[in-house]
């Protein structure tokens, strides 16, 4: 049985796009002569949906689309698209199975994911069966996405009563068939293949996975589709990061094309970001970015990200000295801009801030207070959505996960922005990041490694004056947010009580300032989003 | 059987505030030799918990406090109390009854809302069974907020296929509990309680609404818990948007003490702005709101619910003029001042002004394009939050819902602020607000209703200019957001085609602004904010 992988990245809400896309894929399938080809979770609408998915001429239309242009492409080609099914009050995420001009088979998904950035009972209904169809003299067991991570010996949790996994095999399977919108986040492709290639060796059957690739806002989705045998090997993998076209013979499956099983590195990171920026500003419409340089690391690693994403001909940089910022960052935002190529704006900020001061403070000096800090991070705004509402530029906002998490950062001020590009990344994860980026030659300024992090809002700042050294303050963090352990659990990682404490009460005191955050490009288990629900106005108190 | 309603407003997180509030009103209820006492859907906590629920402290202390405190309360007092109940991996939101020093039943919720701003599949396992109880000879029906909303007779949809209503009521049941978490929104008092009048008839049973009152981010709770007899009528009504404490005898019901039904108007919408502000501010500490005033009706409503809700004193008016304003804007902005006892200043925004445009613009002098118009916005948004910086203010935004549906607001410029008062109060609304706050005296100056609305950030500017009527916007904002209708079904209601296709375009591009907005407080049955969950990045394409 010849199958194609349709490893596509489509555009929420862009029906008419999306299936342009799967046609053209269909008929270069059929060119091949292949009996299957196989698409992505809700690939037709793009995943996640969210509240579009209640628009009923959205509904309407997929009705129409499946019947007028994937039904009668089906009539030599058996093609699985993952879609939303409407039926009567009820929706559900769907597996349909086209052959011969009409829907042949249709399975619904059996679990659905409700934790994390994940609502799908909110939207749909669970499938009410789970079993095998039988084409071509195969019998395919076909799931969706979280229907396949529920193996009771795989994990030490089981999220679920079902195993719609163990219920197909038990039924005969010859073929287990996963379509998936599956996240990123660091170590996933590895946890996923791993987890993949468990399920194939335990029940001995091959698995065929195929994952939607694209940036969706806040969520990658990082493609990696995978055909695995029935001894867990690799035989076919799917680019990361990119849109992918497979082809592959179920019965020529040879075990000296298996490919090596895969490990990750801060490449995929790297590689995400990438794709999160691309996709943010294709499917917005947007062509140019605009990143504030600073002179420091965060704000040189998101140019170098904006510039792999667009171009250095769409990457505008500024930078905004103040009277407390040092020669040296500007020198180094230059020679950054100089190194990426890009076009390069120095626009000081000290007449601004005068004014303001003259008019704000009691004998028009400054007083070097926090209100004159942030306003420094605000009037700095204010000139980059300016240039970005003048000359159509999208803001690209530069804070890092450790300052996001402590309230180290400007509502307005530095949170200004489309997107947060490095918001789900600890500032020692940013230093990693600059290395790679560095890995052949020196695109970020070796200095800019060097000196310590400040913000430089006043004489003298330090990052370390206001919060512990990065090396230790990030792992407290991904404790407290990523793993959701204790205050006592995390005192019992070795890190000192009153340290802890503090770490967490400025944590929980700056959701506020989250709240109002650009969207953060998610690239760990556990991002600040939709993700990460918290209240603003409550009290620890117990 | 003496039965007293608890209808209190807890703090999210504050187990140890709540449980001492509960325990006032248990004490109270002894006094009154009392059989039983309710209290809300997860008072202990408050609700919305939301992820807070998973923090594993507040779930130990739970059970402790539960243990030591609630439990040895109950030797001669039944007491049914709102609570989280944890039980292996699953956590149930549970009604929890205490009697003779012990947990003497249980009733777990058994439907869980998974919509608008609901998430209870998110974080609970539904009831796996609902009976009813025995107490002092009485058989009890307890059911949890959602499970006495899914009557067939009196909606003409149904969620969900159980009725937890008609189970317990099969069973044999004397009276009808409902605890409950139920947000307010405009016309909910009334359609509450003409719903559970409708059971209460519908089954010849008594019913106990005892329902949560305050704020907690978003969300306002009016409280108004009830007690409806066989016949339907109201017995006890609890205060609407207060803390109240009922104290009824179940035999003593006399048809005599009947309250008249509820109807509601827009004093409720005054009431639960007020509620909301007033609890955002006690729960996250805040003592002193600064509105930034432009002379236009909605920073006048917005100042008048902060005096109401904070205070006069606590009160601090801004008015800020540009180039642009008119005299009476800044006139119109002291009336309303004096009118309402706070203090007010007056910054001019020229100065500064000119200080970034003889920077960002060519030759020095404005060129009047809409980077400018923002730029004016922000430039008091920085004021505004060097004031809240430095003197402790926290801000409050004063855009209204129609203004965020269409964009037709700044961000980091009038979206600056801790709290949206407004974001849900259509244009129209504003307008009606404001005379019901004028109902007896001149509070905002006459004028004001008078003048056509305008942003006054370009010379001669009105909002007609780039705004529909309100009277025509409002109802198809309506329309497209709270009733999610198709375009066809918008223009069905008599209005111009190309004209709704342009605001339902607008509304939707406009989304990456609304998910940088401060929380916007919820009124009506579809607000801006957690549930309303729309993708940024996507095409309407079908």
């Amino acid at each position: 049985m010849k199958i194609v992988i349709g490893q596509i990245n489509p555009t929420v809400g862009d029906l008419k796009g999306n299936v342009e896309k799967i046609i053209k894929i269909i008929n270069k399938a059929k060119e091949l002569s292949s009996d299957l080809i196989i698409f992505p979770e809700l690939s037709l609408i793009g995943y996640p949906p969210r509240d579009l998915i209640y628009n009923l001429e959205l509904a309407d239309s997929i009705k129409k689309i499946l019947k007028n242009y994937i039904a009668p492409l089906s009539y030599d080609l058996g093609i699985i698209l993952g879609c939303p099914l409407y039926n009567d009050t009820n929706i559900y995420n769907s597996a349909l199975f086209f052959y011969n001009g009409t829907l042949f088979f249709r399975q619904d998904k059996t679990l659905l994911p409700s934790y994390d950035v994940f609502d799908e009972t909110r939207y749909f209904k669970p499938a009410t069966d789970i079993s095998p169809i039988t084409f071509k003299n195969k019998r395919l067991g076909i799931t969706i996405c979280e229907d396949i991570w529920n193996d009771k010996d795989y994990w030490n949790r089981k999220i679920y009563e079902v195993d719609p996994i163990e219920k197909l095999v038990s039924q005969g399977v010859d073929v287990i068939i996963n379509i998936s919108a599956s996240p990123y986040h660091y170590g996933k492709i590895s946890l996923r293949t791993d987890m993949l290639s468990f399920i194939a060796k335990k029940y001995k059957k091959k698995v065929i996975y195929v994952n939607q690739v694209g940036g969706n806002d806040d969520l990658i989705f990082d493609g990696t589709s995978l055909v695995i045998d029935e001894n867990g090997y690799i035989v076919w993998k799917g680019k990361s990061f990119e849109e992918d076209f497979g082809f592959i013979d179920l019965l020529d499956v040879q075990k000296d094309e298996v490919l090596e099983s895969i490990t990750e590195d801060i490449s995929s990171v790297y590689k995400a970001l990438i794709l999160g920026i691309k996709d943010y500003f294709n499917k917005t419409g947007f062509k140019r970015a605009l990143v504030a340089l600073s002179g420091g690391i965060d704000s040189s690693v998101v140019a170098c990200l904006a510039v792999s994403a667009l171009g250095k001909e769409n990457v505008l940089g500024i930078s905004m000295p103040s009277r407390y910022s040092s020669k040296e960052s500007v020198i180094d935002a230059k020679d950054l801009a100089r190194n990426l190529g890009i076009e390069f704006r120095v626009i000081p900020i000290e007449k601004i801030f005068s004014s303001f001061i003259e008019i704000l403070n009691p004998n028009g000096e400054p007083l070097i207070d926090m209100a004159e800090e942030n306003l420094q991070a605000r009037i700095r705004g204010n000139i980059i959505m300016f240039i970005s509402n003048r000359e159509g530029y999208l803001v690209l906002s530069t804070g890092n996960k450790s300052e996001l998490a402590m309230g180290y950062c400007t509502l307005y001020g530095d949170m200004t922005g489309g997107l947060s590009v490095i918001g789900d990344i600890p500032k020692t994860l940013v230093y990693e990041l600059a290395r790679f980026i560095n890995r052949e030659r020196e695109i970020i300024p070796e200095r800019v490694f060097k000196k310590p992090p400040s913000a430089e809002l006043r004489p003298n700042q330090k990052d370390e004056d206001s919060l512990p050294p990065y090396h230790i303050l990030d792992p407290i963090i991904k404790a407290y947010i990523e793993d959701n352990l204790s205050i006592d659990k995390i005192v019992g990682l070795g890190f000192r009580r009153d340290l802890v404490e503090d770490i967490v009460k400025r944590i929980d005191s700056a959701e506020y300032k989250r709240r109002q955050s650009p969207l953060v490009l998610k690239v760990t288990t556990k991002a600040f989003g939709i993700g990460r629900r918290m209240p603003i106005a409550w009290k620890r108190n117990w």
